[in-house]
């Protein structure tokens, strides 16, 4: 390609309505522009990009012998309604009637549709297990589109869906795509994590999302460094740091006058926060489903996990208590609270890794004092014990293997076992080896294309712009010619090298627009071409080319072999 | 690919809802899945042969120097506004109101999306031309959707939209277009005419239809035998067939007592069905708006063409008169009419070629008479004269070169020169030369990608199925192994060759499913195989194979060598 029978339009300023990075960067590279809220058209540059992606995908998950189809935008309400998604799915689903009154959506999500295909096409156990998919455009009326394509309404998706005669056969195929998904992710150079989800409500059945590592994602995650453990902040496991030591302290009173955190007593006292445990005061219900109060216990280091603590016992709707309930119950104020010389009975909840202490510091219940030395079974009763706190990097993995660290990460895949829940919901049916109508066991298994673009940039650029993997950049080097229009000698070996290029296999461009080499080369690295030659007078006389990666800090001046060496890697 | 592990679901029943042939053998070959009125799912077997159509579109648009880009299906009311299109585009148009009550359409055609586009990212006439397309689903709201995905709702539409300083500019876009659309439907191996079309309200810019010929097509064209021109019948011109001859008849009553039509008059007198005319009996107005009594008169074996006819002044909206109004004018009742003895003034609008005859026969306006031995300027004043009628195989050609064939049509393609509607109704405006804003002249250019296959189909196909051209077939070379199960020599050569043929570039299929003969050949025959190779017990004894191409009716025995000559070509 010639850039200068391509339409490239870069911006000089940066917007300044677009919140991420990646949005920046993509409206900056004239990558996208915005037609409404959430909705995007791709210039040829974005578009570009987008289809090296939807590329991998493809062969990747034809490797995996999944087969492509396609299924409609439109859908009608009949089908959604079969599995109460209609009115379940909320008003992210976008809703249309059509000139004849009859109700349709534009599907986010196609296991109504692929249902209803496979109820008419499968008939046999010998025709599975199969798995088709699609690269689509789907729609999502989301409250509040932002951060340009990483949250539109309109997008690309590969969805594919499976059957399968047994669970067994699901497994492996659930495999199949895990490891096909980071296949993929790995083709396409990105740094991401396999992340173990919750399954929430489906019950029970596998489901593991894939995230783009970035700074700027917005899911916590946690992962073991030397095992493929990885979960979500919100869902990994703090295991128990094991066994208590013996007490050797007595429990004593501290005067904190004014330290009310558990990292002001500890710098007073000279001690590890480690050594700290802090209260949370909180209501939830007992048994009867009456008010309870309780106090929830984590060291002073760690966070409480709220959704770790809803999952127990009477604690599905807790609150936070009142500083009057607090009052009632403990007998004093906020910042001084601990489980000691209640005034009330109170239930209360260690965190495993409190369960562990001894001769620790809690608060004394007293405005302006906490207690010291404290040990479970001597100064009060052994605890009610969970995992109600967030992990740390440096915590054991809860695979036995390693530590954990945490990053932050941005959804780009997720695979998940369905089950039965649509095959039941929808009637669809195959006969067993028995001659037996069975529901079909199915998997579905979704990549955001249009996102991954957005997610790669916010994993990949610096000041002068995007620097992307080898396999998405729109080109993987760029020929720039330094004065062209009038050197025909410097034209003539520009052409030259970009003919010789593209002969050799690479995705060259020829960056032949005349423009000042400031402005040239501003481009080509803002849209994020790993290699750059420059083609000049001066290098034509010196019998070289100046190189230079996308992460490089120097250029190189390298005469033809050496040149073509560096390109091949 | 092998089938044993491809979705392949053929019928053995045709479908009694479809009334055309393509939609019976798309439903047959499992090529397509109804999900609602005019809403397909496109299976494995029919995506692919939608893809091979969308790759050939893609290559011949890049080679023209067209740029892929994408918009949003969904586009805002308030743009559509801009061209006055969200009313005027009527209930084909599908609305959607968003969950912020904000008004959407799913985009039909995207001029006003891509002026927009135009307007932010075109500053200057250096940026010209400029061609943008993009392949992506298109939704009309068809009141009465059918013939399969002929006429469907959602479909796959390749739209391009150009942009120009000038029209000198347009012109020679619009021409590398139709050349292009010419390579594409040639290199899809389809038998096609491009024909002019009426512009209409545009206002005189130029444009072409692409027609697939099949007998099944819903428009009928006419065509040189010796030139490219073609037309619509509707606006094909019939040229005069030249001077007439002087007079040599007198003027007679014929008794016709039951010949109402011109074919039984010439039966009855023994002359050719030439030398009558026909009067059709219709009511126009004056030049001051009132009702007009019209006789238009076309040769017997001519049809009038309503649409010309409309186009005469005071014809715009004619009616047929009634046979009140016939008897007050003529005196007469229908098929006895003419324009000699009328009882009141009427106009008299003769066709070229009635203007052309001498001693020709009318009705007589008395009931049970015809007059033979009319000629103009004689026996009645010489008429207005007029192109009224359809053109008929054997005309001759308007551009002067051959004469006229028929056929029928069904359009794919288009190409048009819009000129500046969209740019001037939606300030969309470049810097010339000069430095002075203007308009950009634009062209649209649309391909039906889905209806390409539905067409091919009517155009190729016999009583077993679908005969693909080479370039649309799902695969090219179908190897058939017979009993693959239990006989491991068969199957191994079947392999043997298989690979052979992949490695050598033909895109092959291994129908290793294990199906009796009879099942395996008449799927791969209705699925439209160009080439069938059996691999058997039998043929490896003999050293051969068992070949036969789709359009022959005899297979042949050949061996290795004279196969892969024969599947080369």
């Amino acid at each position: 390609m010639r850039l200068s029978q391509f339409h490239l339009r870069t911006e000089k300023e940066t917007p300044a309505d677009a919140e991420v990075i990646s949005h920046k960067l993509m409206l900056k590279a004239g990558m996208i522009r915005k037609l409404a809220a959430g909705l995007y058209t791709w210039s040829p540059l974005g578009l570009r990009v987008m289809r090296k992606v939807e590329a991998v995908v493809r062969e990747e998950m034809n490797r995996a012998g999944a087969i492509e189809m396609a299924m409609p935008s439109i859908q009608p309400k009949e089908l959604w309604e079969e599995t109460g998604r209609w009115a379940k799915f909320g008003p992210q689903l976008l809703k249309i009637r059509d000139r004849k009154e009859q109700d349709f959506c534009f599907t986010p999500t196609a296991e109504e549709a692929v249902t209803d295909f496979a109820r008419n096409e499968l008939a046999s156990y010998k025709q599975l297990p199969v798995n088709f998919y699609q690269v689509t455009t789907k729609f999502r009326d989301e409250i509040r589109p932002r951060f340009g394509v990483m949250r539109a309404r309109e997008f690309v998706m590969k969805d594919a869906y499976s059957f399968h005669i047994d669970d067994d056969s699901l497994a492996a195929e659930y495999r199949n795509m895990y490891d096909t998904y980071s296949r993929i992710f790995t083709r396409l150079g990105l740094k991401f994590r396999a992340v173990f989800a919750d399954t929430g409500a489906i019950g029970g059945s596998a489901s593991h999302e894939f995230h783009v590592l970035a700074d700027s994602g917005e899911d916590a995650l946690a992962f073991s460094e030397t095992s493929d453990y990885a979960a979500n902040v919100e869902l990994a496991e703090a295991v128990s740091p094991g066994g208590r030591v013996a007490a050797s302290e007595s429990l004593r009173d501290i005067d904190t006058p004014t330290q009310k955190t558990c990292e002001d007593v500890a710098a007073l006292m000279g001690i590890p926060l480690q050594r700290t445990a802090k209260s949370v005061a909180i209501i939830g219900s007992d048994a009867d489903g009456k008010e309870q109060f309780v106090l929830a216990l984590v060291r002073g280091d760690h966070m409480v996990n709220e959704i770790k603590l809803a999952k127990l016992p009477g604690m599905a709707d807790y609150r936070l208590a009142t500083e009057a309930e607090i009052a009632d119950y403990l007998g004093s104020e906020p910042g001084f609270l601990g489980p000691l010389d209640a005034k009330k009975p109170i239930r209360v909840i260690a965190d495993r890794s409190v369960a562990a202490l001894a001769d620790f510091v809690v608060g004394a219940n007293k405005p302006g004092f906490h207690i010291a030395g404290v040990n479970w079974g001597r100064d009060l009763p052994e605890p009610e014990t969970a995992d109600i706190r967030n992990v740390v990097a440096g915590d054991a993995s809860p695979d036995g293997k390693g530590v954990l660290g945490l990053a932050r990460g941005i959804e780009v895949g997720h695979v998940f076992a369905l089950g039965r829940k649509y095959s039941e919901a929808m009637k669809c049916t195959v006969l067993d080896a028995n001659g037996k109508a069975v529901n079909p066991a199915m998997g579905c298994y979704g990549i955001g294309v249009s996102r991954i673009v957005a997610a790669a940039i916010e994993q990949n650029h610096d000041a002068n712009g995007i620097r992307w993997p080898a396999a998405m950049a729109p080109w993987n080097v760029a020929v720039c010619v330094i004065n062209p229009k009038n050197d025909s000698a410097v034209s003539d070996a520009a052409e030259a090298l970009y003919a010789e290029l593209k002969a050799a296999g690479f995705d060259a461009v020829l960056d032949d627009r005349g423009l000042r080499p400031g402005s040239m080369f501003a481009d080509i690295e803002l849209i994020g071409i790993p290699h750059r030659v420059v083609v000049s007078g001066r290098g034509l006389e010196a019998g070289t080319f100046e190189y230079r990666a996308r992460d490089a800090t120097e250029s190189e001046n390298l005469d033809h072999e050496t040149l073509l060496g560096k390109l091949r890697g």
